[in-house]
């Protein structure tokens, strides 16, 4: 079993597979094939079939998974990331969506604290995570062993906030600034561009 | 000049290239080649052209645009959208993020309105734009000939709030709710996944 890099869409798919195979509600050795489980969920078979396999190295040919078995390899790829922790710079209104955004639990991921340079926005925000001042960040980063960061600042502090995360230890980055970061090679980006998701949808209306 | 479905990564750019353009303060007659541009963002010079040429159709070879007709030509493709205007259904902390985002407005779009059914969201959310109970949400839409719609619902009302959107006469939907939504043929439809998005980052990580 191997899960370096699982793609997005296969990724995006198992929540369903491991929903559908618990709702089965099977015995210890009961066997289920691939096929058995695109026809349940009404999927294309060599789809279902290769999404299992990067997951699972358990099927075997004519015979399938073992149901048990196959949730378990689901759980583990899913919930081996049950400790992973991510943290927020940026406070502002989306910055605390995302801090409140239960979604993320699916795939065991964790937004454990904001941090804000902002002290109305420490004082007044009433939200169920801690919201730290800056200060306080690389020590949080270093203890906790973050290394996840998401970045819900403006533009132009966008990069001052990235380095200060790389320098925190962070190797993973979520930026939701409209800004080009510039990051060490041994960081992985991904920017996340709402305005022009919209325009683009908007764009293929007319 | 068409700019019939622009692909999305040039559409991302065109902010870019108006306000390079903006800056260099040219005079009426001024010529400026896709090569020029180019160099001056430190960009590949086939992708500008291509880029370009998806939006102004005033380009000659050898000489290059007329940079003030470029101007009309990029504000026309991005502004041709100033008066497109978004509602969402759903104002929660992601939808009321959303509604004071003001990224959106680059490309000429604004979301005028968001509707609700909790009272409680209604009465006390301080947000600078309008929070509609749902009742008023289908002559809204018509009245004011709302053509996109986003949802930030939950997963078990996102296709009951779809189909309010499609009978309001909605066409193109952008679904931040876990659901995967049926639709008409002629709805377009953006389906968001913010905590698959993470989740990818993360496993690249590992």
């Amino acid at each position: 079993m191997s899960d370096s890099c699982i793609p997005r869409a296969t990724l995006g798919r198992l929540p369903m597979y491991l929903t559908y195979l618990q709702g089965l509600k099977v015995s210890d050795h009961t066997t289920i094939s691939a096929a058995a489980i695109a026809r349940g969920l009404n999927l294309g078979e060599v789809m279902v079939r290769k999404d299992l396999a990067a997951v699972s190295g358990s099927g075997r040919p004519k015979v399938g998974y073992v149901a048990c078995e196959l949730i378990c390899d689901l759980q583990a790829c899913l919930e081996q990331r049950s400790d992973t922790k991510a943290v927020l710079i940026g406070a502002g209104k989306l910055g605390r969506a995302l801090l409140e955004f239960s979604g993320f639990e699916e795939y065991g991921i964790q937004i454990v604290a904001a941090f804000d340079c902002n002290d109305q926005v420490l004082r007044y925000s009433r939200t169920s995570k801690e919201i730290l001042p800056m200060r306080e960040f690389a020590k949080y980063c270093l203890e906790q062993q973050i290394r996840i960061g998401i970045i819900t600042v403006g533009a132009g502090s966008a990069q001052q906030v990235a380095d200060m995360m790389v320098d925190a230890g962070i190797r993973a980055i979520w930026n939701f600034a409209p800004f080009d970061l510039h990051l060490p090679s041994d960081v992985v980006l991904k920017q996340e561009n709402l305005a022009l998701s919209l325009a683009h949808l908007c764009n293929q209306l007319k």
